[in-house]
């Protein structure tokens, strides 16, 4: 596919020391000896490919200087996009590296759409969709073990797995399709269904396997939506500043942002929580109050974990009786605070009110019980344990989605074959699972899914 | 210069496509090797130097994969800091970047310290601390003129200046050593005064001319501290907002950051006006009332430029006449705004209270006399415009400083010249010169100065 030279800042904006500006496609080389003068007058496209080369750039109207940089040339087709790919690494400033872009606009490049090299490499079949999508989950990743996730599927495990399945989905059809073409051969029709079935209850078993890793596969890719509930007062402002301060906050933006930032990441034992409007909690020390009771409880539904906070100096109040209520039916863990002052509280009556879920004693002040709070926190979610290194999670909210159909789909074949239905119409089923798996990896997208995907990526990448 | 092998993240920080991890120094290729998988299995060590290469990241100790990286490989001597020089491409995001930073650590290289790259680049001789100081400005430039400037000084320019007033005032020195040596050479001393008078003069001349570029070279460099002030309602905020809008922003920070700037950049004409505590405008519409008369009177005394409005249609209080007081002798200019509604104010009465300031006539609302506004402003500082991009100006606070006094010790020594000073008395100021010069270019700078200097440079340069 031949497509038009596209250009972007691809680092981070903001004073750095290093800041690039990258360009893709059949002009990317010619551009860049429009504006790259080599001390030595050498011209990019006469030098061998995967070289870096000293110059500066100059306005090739004017030529005026524009910066002092650094040109990485790269022929196609060993490149990210598999097109010609020019990085033009300058001094890292704002108007630096906007005024180096500026001039490759000028000098005939496009301002690429967010996501568009990634785009390229997809279409150009360097990598598949999935791998694509794991590009963007690789930047984003808050903690190691997310990143490893993104890092195997970007590698392609997931893709080969996926493959592995339509493989066999695909022999099933092709199976059945002479069964249909040749309906006169009644032993084939007795071979088909048996094979079929085989093959189907396998793929089946797969999706099963790979829909199991799902939900923590979603945790380490999104985090775990955290909330820290309670009455005002019981210790839920120290609460995060124990989780925040103990385990490193992941997110370091800018100095001077924090105040704006209503989440916080911090990393549990490998589980990113996500903390949930702690600038309230930091201000106001009551969410409750604060939001009104409507949306507070909205925020409470949405969240994947509370973290209930409870005074031990105090007895139970009908407003924490309230707030068990509230929680009803979803993961939260108890937290006890306050240990270091007299017990007024009935912990048999908690524990009752808290059916099974955990009870944890802290007393912040004196720094006791964190350990044993993250604990239960890696408990609940990875029953204690995060998995090796090597497992194929499946973390993408349209891959579990879609996994979710195919199982479906792959279901109403195997349970038509029990029910005698005519070979024709298993196959349906069966082709429908084999398309649908192919979505994950792009094989059968359309240009929509194509275009909303890749708008969520960053610039440059 | 042996030095060890330092390593930073180079990149802003932040999310971004592409994040770089920078190496320098005896061990840093040695190091990449250790970490560094290519398909081919091929080692940087063995590879042309300024090449490019494709990989992955491992972990020496498990080999477990951490990044798939692009690394680019620079052999000393043609690097930025003249040091063999490794960059790690990597994808951007901020677990990716710091845990390759993490493993380059953890395979022998040390964290660098801010500035340290340029550093070297300045103890192995590639560049003077002028230089050095211009790579800083250029990441900090707020305009294109100050990139200009920056670039200018970077490419030595200022060096070169510098280099030939010292070599005029080495040779006067050698004269004055053969005079101080020789002293029974009658004819030598009387040769000796004249010709060291002529350079003495032409080195202030030089100095005054670079001096007469550094009020103009400092707005460029740093921006020209502007506050509006006014009584309330009469506009301020509608000003700021139209400076602002007229003129992008030039800060261009990450989102959500905006809420906490007190100071906003704005680009007039090529003059970078630094709006002062604009969120206090912004918030409360009164920047006297909300942070009290006294510091009021401070950030004005601060102050490079004060838009001074008041109400067209209003006549003048008695408050606006005390803040005629409070900014007499500073520089400003009276915006007379909402000409859209009938005329109550005393214009000649103003004029008479604000002298030879000049007063511009606005009306915000209608969007009129911005234009006239700008012009003003540029007229102030620039007389109108701003010279051509190949002019070399001062910019620095520390040169201008050094100059000041190199501009005292020459005057020094032209004046004990004038006085029949022994030839002795009169070298010691000439020497004194040549050294503060030097300082500019580092050719005479002390360890505490370099550590102050380079301090003040971003991670990773």
């Amino acid at each position: 596919m031949e497509f038009d030279t596209i250009a972007a800042i691809s680092t981070p904006s903001g004073e750095g020391a290093i800041a690039i500006v990258r360009l893709s496609g059949p002009e990317a080389i010619g551009i860049a000896d429009k504006l790259f003068r080599a001390p030595s007058g050498k011209q990019l496209a006469t030098q061998p490919t995967h070289t870096i080369h000293y110059g500066h750039l100059a306005d090739p109207w004017t030529e005026e200087v524009v910066e002092e940089v650094m040109v990485s040339f790269m022929k196609a087709p060993k490149t990210f996009t598999r097109e010609d790919v020019i990085e033009i690494n300058c001094h890292g400033g704002i108007v630096s590296v906007n005024r180096v872009l500026a001039l490759v606009l000028r000098a005939g490049a496009r301002l690429a759409e967010p996501g568009e090299f990634t785009k390229r490499a997809f279409l150009n079949g360097r990598i598949d969709l999935s791998q694509a999508e794991a590009v963007m989950d690789l930047i984003r990743a808050k903690t190691d073990r997310a990143m490893d996730v993104a890092l195997n599927q970007m590698e392609g495990r997931l893709s080969k797995l996926i493959g592995t399945l339509r493989q066999a989905l695909l022999e099933s059809i092709a199976q059945m399709e002479v069964n249909i073409d040749y309906p006169e051969y009644d032993d084939v029709e007795e071979m088909t269904r048996p094979i079929m079935l085989e093959k189907a209850l396998w793929v089946r078993s797969e999706i099963d396997k790979l829909l199991q890793t799902s939900s923590q596969g979603k945790i380490l890719r999104e985090g775990l939506s955290t909330v820290i509930v309670g009455r005002p007062n019981v210790g839920k402002s120290s609460l995060l500043n124990s989780l925040v301060q103990e385990n490193k906050a992941i997110v370091t933006e800018i100095a001077g942002t924090t105040r704006d930032i209503i989440e916080e990441y911090v990393n549990v034992r490998g589980v990113p929580l996500r903390l949930v409007d702690t600038a309230g909690i930091r201000e106001t020390e009551d969410i409750v109050e604060r939001i009104g009771v409507e949306r507070s409880r909205k925020v409470l539904k949405e969240a994947d974990l509370i973290l209930y906070v409870l005074n031990y100096s105090e007895a139970l109040t009908e407003e924490d009786e309230r707030l068990f209520e509230a929680v009803r039916d979803m993961d939260y863990i108890v937290v006890i605070n306050k240990t270091d002052l007299p017990q007024k509280i009935d912990l048999d009556y908690v524990q009752q009110l808290a059916g099974d879920k955990l009870l944890v004693t802290t007393s912040l002040i004196e720094e006791e019980g964190i350990d044993q709070l993250e604990e239960a926190i890696a408990e609940l979610f990875f029953e204690g344990q995060i998995e090796a290194g090597d497992m194929t999670y499946v973390s993408n909210a349209r891959h579990i989605a879609l996994l979710h159909q195919a199982h479906q789909t792959i279901s109403d074949a195997i349970e038509a074959a029990d029910l005698d239905v005519p070979v024709d119409m298993i196959q349906i089923d069966v082709t429908r699972t084999w398309e649908i798996l192919g979505e994950i990896i792009g094989d059968t997208a359309d240009d929509g899914l194509l275009n909303q995907l890749f708008s969520q990526f960053c610039l440059g990448k």
